[in-house]
């Protein structure tokens, strides 16, 4: 049977570090992970509690397209708690993860052979959606001044869209509001669609994250319950659109989804409960240690080449005084020091062979054994 | 900012009716619902306990893309069981629901402007996430002489694909092994896909549904736990697909899903455990009743109409003979009978002015209390 072409998309390079340190835990050695993208938490209890309770009392059945009313409130609500920004619950929709999110934002924006801006690095997941759609991703490349991130001069007007991350995977740095208000506004005079990833708001270290709500209406803003609210495995996420797309983003959600996962979407309410969030918050304070043991520790090691460390749980570290083959290094700290980092490669195809990044969203032992057994590698490695 | 051609997908007309029925219910009224497409019934007792006591034990995060191996292999020996057929484990992929299969499958499949057939009437999504994906659904008109089945005669070369479906919705009519093997030779000799959704296997009330597994490796299969296993809002499906579609399928399902919700694939290992099993040929026996009393009480009705509903839980009714606005007919069961039914049109544009889809699937008292109001209405009618 023939296959398309659009579905000729990148495999992940991760991957392989990921089966190695799998292969090398099979062998009974002991791996720290830092190649992960995800909480070494689970959904809080108040998460769990509320759906066992719900789960007995009856079906779980489909919920309407856009999610349940109760928990687009609630949503809508930490709008205004987060942001100041007084959010019509309509707006918000309830989504298959982020990854639905965006599926149902190309579907309402863009048509086959239309082209779509990315800052690089970023996540890579943003260019094989867009292949397995039709569309074009045009990779922007984007520096340490500017945060790694985009800004109205990478812009063209053979842009239909430019999604920007912030804080932003792989190197978890924020654009600020007047930067955000920047793009916002040149992206609006070009015509180009603004799509806002914030699946990573919640986990920030100094000033709060903006969201594109508060510079702009004209924007589709995606987050997710799987970063902050510590859920990835539920794969519930969540979009805020423009009034007028919510009736289009309402029908493709029907068909293309019917709806997002009843029982993770009790659970999110359970999450966001004032003792769901008070976990959370707790959760956000390991990151905060486990990133300050990170970041003095890269410097001891003479690694200076961090990204501003703004948010997320990443760091992303410039190593091209020591290779230009990150995926090699990578297989060599796996090998010799037993900890799992990611080679820059799947974030950003030109530059990424002088990138590592390392993720601190397990446990502070973890990372704090991880960085002992980096400093004895670099130090050997001299 | 502008919205897609893509994204004008058609609304369902269906859900007029529901708006309708919730109204009537809002002001004090009792609806009797046959407008539905799910079990009234919620996931077996087995799977809900399952994922209690596995929630509690630790953090559900990301599965592999692909899903559990523990439940492909449980999907795997379901094949033996039911089909007997060998399948390995490899070829099978959790998916987001049957919905989550289909963006996969056509991804892999086709490229922007294939076109791709579907029998009319069908269940209209299919239609829908064809357009939201820059494909051209070709709706192939089929009679109650082929059983509301598409056949070789309807095919032709300018086809990049074929979805069947068998139990259908909206007809509940399947093919029998003959007929899917002439089309599978057919489709194969022609170049087109052959996709099988075989989401109301498991609901037959004669000789059980034939795979398209039976026949040919050379289909994607796509199947769901919402049906006969009784999990709508849990959005889990599974697909199986040639062996050499397997790594392609993967790197989509990465980056377009990462993964299906992992608690709905631990509620679907319980709920193909004994016990859960157990609990659903329950329900299949008291689908058999509610069958039996909805044809016997069309007929007394003079409504013989009815095509063969040889599965699901549907009965696709040919009212020609008293209106060819089955959307006023449905308004004016449900105003003055309290009865909600869905009108053809979703299923069939050209004709389903002319049928109502009556489901069957709510407890065995309801369907009954169904039928009187039915007869009352048609007797002061007629």
């Amino acid at each position: 049977m023939r296959q398309s072409r659009r579905s000729a998309v990148d495999p992940f390079i991760v991957m392989d570090v990921m089966e190695a340190a799998r292969a090398a835990e099979d062998a009974g050695r002991h791996i720290i992970h830092m190649e992960v993208g995800q909480p070494g938490t689970g959904a809080p209890r108040a998460a769990r509690d509320l759906l066992a309770a719900e789960m007995a009392k009856g079906p779980l059945g489909y919920t309407v397209a856009l999610g349940r009313p109760d928990l687009r409130a609630a949503i809508a609500a930490l709008y205004g708690e987060w942001y100041d920004v007084d959010l019509d619950p309509a707006r918000v929709i309830l989504t298959s993860g982020a990854s639905g999110a965006f599926i149902l934002a190309f579907s309402a924006l863009f048509d086959a052979g239309d082209r779509v801006g990315l800052g690089e690095p970023c996540y890579p997941s943003y260019r094989q959606i867009l292949t397995a759609m039709s569309l074009v991703p045009v990779g922007l490349r984007t520096d340490l001044d500017t945060r790694y991130q985009p800004t109205p001069a990478h812009l063209s007007r053979d842009l239909a869209g430019l999604i920007v991350a912030s804080p932003a995977n792989p190197t978890g740095t924020m654009l600020d509001k007047p930067a955000l208000s920047d793009l916002a506004r040149a992206t609006a005079a070009q015509g180009i669609s603004l799509i806002s990833d914030e699946i990573y708001h919640g986990l920030h270290y100094g000033a709060r994250a903006t969201s594109a709500l508060e510079v702009t209406d004209d924007v589709y803003v995606i987050n997710s319950f799987s970063k902050y609210f510590s859920m990835t495995g539920w794969r519930l996420g969540w979009m805020v659109v423009p009034k007028d797309h919510v009736r289009t983003i309402e029908r493709l959600a029907q068909n293309l989804f019917i709806c997002p996962s009843h029982a993770s979407q009790i659970a999110a309410l359970g999450a966001l409960s004032p003792e769901g969030r008070a976990e959370l918050d707790g959760h956000r304070a390991v990151y905060a240690r486990n990133r300050d043991i990170m970041l003095s520790g890269l410097a001891a090691m003479g690694l200076t080449g961090a990204a501003p460390a703004d948010g997320a749980f990443y760091v992303y570290l410039d190593v091209s005084a020591l290779t230009d083959d990150s995926l090699a290094l990578s297989t060599d700290i796996l090998a010799r020091a037993g900890v799992a980092v990611t080679p820059g490669l799947d974030f950003d195809k030109a530059r990424g062979g002088s990138f590592l990044r390392l993720s601190y969203a397990r446990s502070t032992p973890e990372i704090a054994e991880g960085m002992d057994r980096l400093a004895a590698y670099f130090g050997a490695r001299g």
